[in-house]
């Protein structure tokens, strides 16, 4: 069975996360994706982490299996290169995601000319068209005064990345549906997107937005309390520190049974006239329901928390470290990341995209182009 | 212009995060979705936030524009509708995004008997199969210990549900890219996504399990330094607290230019022997640029420094609250969210999604289905 995007030509025409991710993904379903840089690549060619050697395993994380093309992009020859590539004819080609902005050589009008039926997806940092980086646009949603202990009066940003990696997943599916329709209906598509719009609509989707609007106050800081419903965070008698949440009626009612709290969470629940089978009054009531629970964690070593819960529904894990992912893909343990040794990279980690096609089997990650690897072959075909 | 789904009809069966965002972005370029819930509703229908009434702000954006059928599926009766719904004639309809996991009745095999071309999504918790939570998968990454000030011991959750979002995302991208295979080759697709495989891709393609894997090291707390590069937190004269970030050489020459550190920050540079116009650089010899930088901040009020630096390329912003950007969304300056009244949800704030398509207009932001509310007219047409 062919890729599900095999014969889809994409040029990208962007740095750091959201566009590239955007385009990766499409490759690793199968797209032909072309990342074209200016000479001696973007600003993210060598962002860290490196590798021993130097090179950059961010940007051989983010560009793997894309074709490379290095073009001067201040002179009108490569930026006519450029638009010639992205005008090329072909059913699945006239694909184009940038995080250009204001450059006349490269608008959607210069373009459209060329291929009027261009799904052309531009990715912003700020709403307006500015630039911006994650950690900018996240302080200005006001979620890093509502991350972490509730004793901190410092802002605290997130550390993924997550307004850019969502925004290229916008971007990914907006290529996708304007392909569908460009097959349907033979029209293109221009389609912008930013960061700080994917956080408002993001924010608006998940309720903060209205909830923030109906009652004039900002969501309250509570450490690793589970907005809404019940999950705390529990020190365990060997320092492991896991996250236990009881979503459902099923996982409160395994929760209490297996820490024999049933009775004592009764007594409170009458006490106060709440009803913990609602997962707000199990949020209401946190404090004293986190305070009769975490002794029976505080007994008990991790091993005997596992064999205690994993016959239940709840849903728990330990806090584990970033060394530990990596140890479970090095054991084999992941079904879509696991080492692979090449030169100047060392011994990596490497991806075939979180999707997984049972019937088809599993793709092989590609590795990254060096710069420009890919000119004569990429630019012969428009010259 | 037709919307670019129109007439690609999906099912949608599943709560909390993931398979609703999934649905719901499908919904916000044109398709129709028709989510199923059991009767009485998922164990989301009355999730946090609530309004005034008592209705789930949470449930209402998430499900906007989506039709909505109940079943009662504990009999065969309801199963049997169901897989009908699913499997309906029509060529832009098979496609199934669920939750559900190891239900012999909604098994793939089940449903690819009845149509063999069914494009089937199934958003899972565990990369096993298993359910899990955001914040358990996100307990296992790592990432909580990498959150927050450099003083903390204890793991900080992101508050923001990350894995489920982009899971939901990839979900919809699967949706996408199998319907496109389908119309080209005639073939139907299985996908199974995971938050804890999203989780372990994300981190892969982003370096960082490289960087653990070879390093044998967790990352640092770094606060809101950005790894990496130049970012920082700084107080002002007025307590206001402010992100700065200076990415490209550019930025960090215009920072150095406005802040009048420049001399300052070169005779830092010859005495550790460093190049700040590396960004690599600048963030291992971040304290002592911070020491320099936060003084400037510190003499100045809010109104102030925007002065200053709005002229620049320098990427900043206050740290606001989640109220402040409800104000901005009141106040019309949102493109994708607005102010809408409706009975029983009161005065809320509703978006299109974060994609801006200018040629076409904007589209208008659906009303959420009352449970079951389309149960006639979606299950007339299967029985």
């Amino acid at each position: 069975m062919s890729s599900p995007l095999q014969g889809v030509r994409v040029v990208e025409v962007s740095s750091f996360v959201a566009g590239p991710t955007a385009g990766l993904t499409l490759r690793q379903l199968g797209a032909d994706v072309v990342r074209v840089d200016p000479v001696g690549g973007a600003a993210d060619t060598r962002r860290w982490p490196l590798s021993p050697d130097g090179r950059s395993l961010y940007w051989a994380g983010l560009n793997r299996g894309k074709k490379s093309v290095e073009l001067d992009l201040t002179t009108e020859d490569g930026q006519a290169a450029l638009r010639r590539l992205v005008a090329a004819p072909g059913e699945g080609s006239g694909i184009l995601i940038s995080n250009l902005h204001g450059k006349p050589w490269l608008d959607d009008e210069t373009l459209r000319a060329l291929r009027p039926d261009l799904i052309h997806v531009q990715v912003l940092g700020r709403a307006d068209g500015g630039s911006a980086v994650d950690y900018v646009v996240n302080a200005l949603t006001g979620l890093p005064y509502a991350t972490g202990p509730e004793h901190l009066r410092e802002p605290v940003n997130h550390v993924l990345p997550a307004w850019d990696l969502l925004c290229g997943m916008h971007a990914c599916v907006a290529v996708l549906a304007g392909l569908h329709r460009r097959q349907r209906d033979g029209v293109g598509s221009h389609v912008t997107v930013s960061l700080e719009d994917v956080a408002t609509s993001t924010l608006t989707t998940l309720g903060w937005l209205s909830e923030a609007h109906q009652s004039g106050r900002a969501r309250e800081r509570v450490g690793n309390a589970v907005y809404g419903t019940f999950g705390t965070d529990a020190t365990l008698a060997d320092g492991n520190v896991v996250m236990v949440t009881a979503i459902t009626r099923r996982q409160w009612a395994e929760l209490l049974d297996v820490t024999g709290t049933a009775d004592a969470i009764a007594a409170v629940e009458r006490a106060v006239g709440a009803d913990f089978d609602d997962e707000g009054d199990r949020y209401r009531h946190r404090a004293v329901i986190v305070g009769l629970l975490r002794p029976w964690f505080a007994q008990r070593t991790l091993p005997q928390v596992a064999a205690a819960l994993d016959g239940t529904h709840v849903l728990w894990a330990p806090f584990r470290q970033l060394t530990d992912l990596a140890i479970d893909v090095a054991a084999g343990l992941s079904a879509v990341a696991s080492i692979r040794d090449e030169a100047g990279l060392g011994s990596h980690v490497v991806t075939t995209g979180p999707l997984r096609l049972p019937a088809e089997g599993p793709p092989q990650p590609a590795s990254a182009p060096t710069l420009g690897a890919d000119n004569d072959d990429v630019l012969g075909l428009t010259r």
